[in-house]
């Protein structure tokens, strides 16, 4: 096991990159003596984590914070992201002071397993070949992501979370957390998420995957080995996700029927419309951030999770007899993730005698709302975490 | 102008295809003496018109009802499809003793400008060059295919439709008819559409249209001139779609979360789940009978649809003094052009004192309800001719 510390710049001579290279992550990297394994039933080794800590852990190890990212997201959720430049994904959420108190918290994000920020995932060198894995990295599943995380705590020294929290992907993290080590978790957030991938969300995950794979340039996976990038079908890909992130109403609020820099239609194929500029955007920015087939890998995960699968097919089983307290959190105009998969998840931990708040969140932001700027889920989120720290006795802050 | 009637088989030897030469069709083709306007601000000519027509006009002509197809449909609308050999597309609807009854109405249906069955389109020839379109065809708009109709209509000595019926591009063109040529429609049945495209379906449709521009195939749209062909781009390109013409709902009914041929998960990218092996086959055959600059085209048609817009913006003013019967049809479970949509159409038709009813049919089928067995759907369609049938002074059928 190697203690790699902030990592060192990325090697331009040599093949490595921000998967393998992490800039501005710690990095931890387990050997052939702790392989994780995987529902695939195959296990990975070496296997290399990278993540991020905020805040202080406290004398007695009980105020930890991990923070699981979305889909897209990586471990970068309150600092600058090497690569874009950009502010972290979830600074209105974390740091001193905001919901997630980074002067009260000591909060982890790891990026998850088959992400490309850092974490082994295809992009990253298969220790067999000396080159990156493609589409021989084996397929992995949202308990394979916790399973690595919990890996993650045992080398930090932490028995047990205070909190998980996480929105999307995240809150199927989340969720599986209670599920897989219940005695680890103090308290858990999911947002805007479900315990099962529903077959509208499979499908469109399908398509983004096809986009990928229809673009010539992804070379049956092996475009790192064999040279090209499929960007402009992972920008497709991207287009139509973001679709199903924003609602009806946000993209008729931002963008209605405006003409992008035009009085009148141009009678072409141009961006006419304002939100076809938008989207396009959109997707040329992500493909300079992410990998296409760390994309395949997880959108696979999400389609592939169903906790209930798991226990029998009684969502309630997954819960049983578990002491974690949760919030679990909505938004109206989410179609993706919509209130009634929440509504799933409560009644599911009402039957199994969990302790559980729900709050349905009313917005016209779609499912991308967990992201933005929303008081009342920030009001939810430090109101939750203050009445757990209290049963958890965990110094009140300041 | 050249009246073909049943065209010749395909010409094997020629550049010739359906989009030429189409077969079971009728074709008629204007001449430079009578080109289309269209709103671009061009003139098309020759324009190419392919349709079929059900039944029998009367004496007095009063008993033509024009459908308008959808964005993939096109005119075989009850009879076997010449290229795929399927049934017509809504042989539900239009029969003997359907609800639009051919033993008593005289049904014209022709392909729209822009599409590629027989009516002129990027894949038609270009006159200039002696070689298919491609991107040189104007871009057209739904009003450009409503004045093309009405030039088949004038070409068949029709002077009034009794009546224009169709499904979502098929209910954007019923209203245009309503709108451009009130004298001429006597009754209009506008199903599952708006008059406007919302900047969700513009997105949807960009996404889309980028799909097809990302294939290397595309090849800028040459295609037709250069050789080969965007399957892929295409393929994904109505896989997207095809999830927006079904519901949450529908799809978890159809499909849940079953695997595809197996009883769980093979941890690769292959089709596991049902509801991706269904899209795939989507995607595939819609491939083999369509062009994809044509998807370009009639998705850019509708994307630029506005009424209102030109109104001055009040959708009212589209509709003043009409004389016009409307039966406006909506679907709980569209979310493409939700009920919401048909409301405001009713609305402005109120606010113009037109008169209509409204039926708002309640399933889980989504947009494509319009397109199935929808019983209800049958009876308000059949009930509604029947009344208008009355009011106009057709025979009662029988």
């Amino acid at each position: 096991m190697v203690e790699a510390g902030l990592s060192t710049p990325r090697d331009a001579a040599g093949a490595s990159s921000e998967a393998e290279n992490p800039r501005d992550s710690l990095v931890v990297r387990f050997g052939a003596d702790k392989p994780l394994k995987l529902d695939a039933g195959v296990e990975l080794s070496p296997l290399q984590i990278a993540y991020k800590t905020y805040g202080t852990l406290n004398a007695d190890r009980s105020n930890a914070v991990l923070v699981a990212h979305a889909l897209t997201g990586d471990h970068h959720v309150a600092s600058v992201h090497p690569v874009t430049g950009k502010n972290g994904w979830w600074e209105t959420m974390v740091g001193p002071g905001r919901p997630i108190d980074t002067e009260r918290y000591f909060i982890i994000c790891p990026n998850v397993v088959g992400g490309c920020m850092g974490t082994s995932g295809p992009a990253s060198i298969n220790p067999k070949t000396g080159k990156p894995w493609g589409l021989e990295f084996p397929v992995i599943t949202i308990r394979d992501m916790v399973r690595a995380q919990a890996m993650l705590l045992d080398h930090l020294g932490i028995a047990t979370l205070f909190a998980v929290a996480g929105g999307s992907m995240g809150g199927m993290q989340a969720l599986q957390w209670a599920a897989s080590y219940p005695e680890r978790v103090f308290a858990a957030l999911p947002i805007a998420c479900s315990t099962r991938h529903s077959a509208q969300n499979i499908a469109f995950h399908e398509v983004g995957r096809q986009a990928v794979m229809a673009d010539p340039e992804w070379k049956q996976g092996r475009y790192l080995l064999e040279g090209g990038n499929p960007r402009r079908g992972l920008a497709v890909a991207r287009m139509g996700a973001h679709i199903t992130y924003l609602s009806d109403a946000a993209l008729h609020r931002k963008f209605g029927r405006k003409f992008q820099d035009r009085a009148n239609p141009t009678f072409s194929f141009d961006a006419d419309f304002e939100v076809e500029s938008y989207l396009r955007h959109q997707g040329i920015s992500f493909v300079e951030r992410f990998d296409a087939n760390s994309y395949l890998y997880l959108t696979r995960a999400m389609d592939y999770f169903d906790i209930a699968a798991d226990c029998g097919g009684v969502l309630a089983n997954a819960f049983k007899n578990t002491q974690t307290r949760f919030c679990v959190v909505s938004f109206t105009s989410d179609w993706l993730f919509p209130t009634s998969d929440s509504r799933a998840i409560v009644h599911a931990l009402n039957a199994a005698g969990a302790r559980v708040s729900f709050a349905e969140i009313v917005t016209d932001k779609g499912h991308d709302a967990f992201l933005l700027d929303e008081p009342e889920l920030f009001a939810i989120v430090r109101g939750f975490l203050d009445g757990a720290g209290k049963a958890r006795g965990l110094k009140a802050r300041g």
